[in-house]
């Protein structure tokens, strides 16, 4: 077990913040050597690695860490028939980790990203600003055009409502990328050598009605709160599109939290992200993608769930509904991925239990 | 008339940019000392400025700016009866400004603002960023993470939909404040030492459908596209509120903005903003607005301008129909709010006839 961890120089909470609350999440096909950057910041926590790919191989862990591992073996054995929702041979298989999980909180991050510094050259501690975000509230009702009113040095501007001041919980924290931005592949080809040098300092809340790019390289969510929306879909291997995982999670969760009166944050912390995927490769994985989206966006600023949905899960089932219906007749894909929304419900509900045992219940 | 000023050292376009389209319009009760340290920058530019208080009052402007002058007298003289619904003792005044240019663009500045400084140390040129951010679409339709998409080193995120990058034309352009930040009394009161210190290196467009608190202090927009919305209501003498007249305006022209697919933009330019006013007085005048906006948000947020207002002005004789019926009931101000709203239509069609000869039909 990993306990608190005191390393020269580094900028590390004395006690690090939700420590038994929080599980990091890596999806993975090598090993983790990308952790050693990571040290002072995450050792404290406890990781769930998701092993994509071959499970024979042997991924390696850094010394020092508290985790556990799942390959492709053991996500078949855990969840049975039901493991066909998890994805294989893209990163959308990291979901599998948030189910698991037993903690309130999850933070994600790919194992490419690295510590970026801000502006003043300090190693930025990415994790714990995700927790400053998700532990105060949002605003999604009305803009703060100073950003996110309950940081320190700012507050709610002249004309903010001060019946909405109070704000609402926060279910996600979108953090960003210094260096190598997450553009698709058309604009990757464009633009080869644009880097994302631009520190914006602030955090805002995602207006409720709009929708964005949620992207899973640098996420922190509330398992309570939104777990079970935070599907990455079915990608990868047997699928006809990929890289479309964290997008469809970001629409879902969206609506949901919209409809929930629950908050979506965006902005600060920055990781560092190291290396460009292949434009060519993630052009053939996008391209059905690109065509879609113009469906799917529209399918998703329409849909309107219904006021008796008043649990994520039966928001996720009423979705799962609405795109059977209204997306099937784009492609039969969209049948089988609401198919798959269902089961993985099913699955998550399996894994936890509403009931008071919950603690006692984990699946190993 | 001013040509085009060489200041060494200073950070001036050889030419200034739309400097033949764009006003400069200032509500003031002062000589306007302030300009010197503007005058790099709005040296180049026809000001408009509106006098307010007692008009025999002589307003000094420092030499070499080329401008016109408005006091209440000349205002009464041009508008006749209709000049009621310029507001007196209030600097929602300078919407008279508005209403006498025959320019495309106007840029509004409080006359307690100075130049900033960038977080190099260099002085802010704030209305060059206000035009960058106007002549450069807007993204009101789907969130971009990076912030500005059309901005040097920036563009659309993975999942941001293609047929959305053309993004659509920006009406609005509102700037923030470095120093005393824009914060109603009762946070004032409670902060008296607030001084906002964060410099975010961002432009952001307002999302379709989204509220938020639009202050006069550095505001720029395009006359044409939104002009006749950018009333500033009645406030001041006479009347039971003040210091909500840009918190108006901005309602109205947000909700037309919307209807019509035009864009809003926030964040740079920042200017710095010298002296916080008195909390007190402020208390007094926003007492009442602090509880009615308790209603005019859920009004504003929930109104619905029919398709066939396709034009800002059938639009706000729209909502002005509406504040009489749904706000009416609040206060009796509403009523003859709502009457000064078409007021003050009428008086911007009499001086800005909609025909071809609209460039010589300038009110003098």
């Amino acid at each position: 077990m990993a306990g608190t961890v005191t390393v020269p120089g580094a900028s590390v909470p004395s006690t690090p913040l939700l420590k038994d609350e929080l599980d990091i999440v890596i999806p993975t096909i090598r090993n983790l050597d990308f952790l050693e950057m990571w040290r002072p910041f995450f050792q404290p926590y406890h990781l769930i690695i998701v092993q994509d790919g071959d499970p024979t191989k042997t991924i390696k862990v850094p010394e020092g860490f508290d985790y556990e591992l799942y390959n492709r073996n053991d996500i078949n054995r855990i969840l049975g028939p039901k493991a066909s929702c998890i994805s294989f041979k893209d990163s959308a298989c990291r979901c599998f980790g948030y189910m698991v999980s037993k903690k309130k909180y999850i933070y994600t991050i790919d194992d490419d990203c690295f510590v970026a510094k801000d502006p003043t050259g300090k190693d930025i501690n990415a994790l714990e600003q995700h927790i400053k975000n998700i532990m105060s509230p949002s605003t999604p009702f009305f803009f703060n055009t100073l950003y996110d009113p309950y940081r320190e040095g700012a507050d709610f501007v002249r004309g903010y409502p001060f019946s909405l001041r109070e704000g609402t919980h926060t279910a996600v924290s979108h953090g960003l990328w210094l260096n190598i931005p997450d553009y698709d592949a058309p604009t990757q080809l464009v633009k080869p050598k644009e880097r994302n040098e631009r520190y914006v300092d602030a955090v805002m809340t995602i207006p409720k009605g709009t929708l964005f790019p949620m992207c899973g390289m640098n996420l922190c969510f509330d398992r309570d709160l939104i777990g079970p929306a935070m599907y990455f879909g079915l990608m990868g291997d047997g699928q006809p599109i990929g890289r479309y995982d964290d997008m469809w999670a970001g629409w879902c969760v969206k609506v949901i939290c919209d409809h929930l009166s629950l908050g979506v944050k965006t902005g600060l912390p920055y990781i560092w992200h190291s290396k460009a995927s292949n434009p060519f490769v993630n052009l053939r994985k996008e391209y059905k993608g690109i065509f879609w989206q113009e469906d799917i966006i529209p399918f998703f600023q329409n849909v309107t769930i219904p006021k008796d949905c008043d649990t994520v899960q039966k928001c996720y089932i009423y979705l799962s509904g609405q795109v059977k219906e209204k997306l099937g007749t784009i492609d039969p894909y969209f049948v089988k991925l609401a198919d798959a929304m269902v089961t993985w419900i099913e699955a998550w509900d399996e894994l936890n239990p509403a009931t008071p045992a919950t603690e006692n219940g984990k699946a190993k």
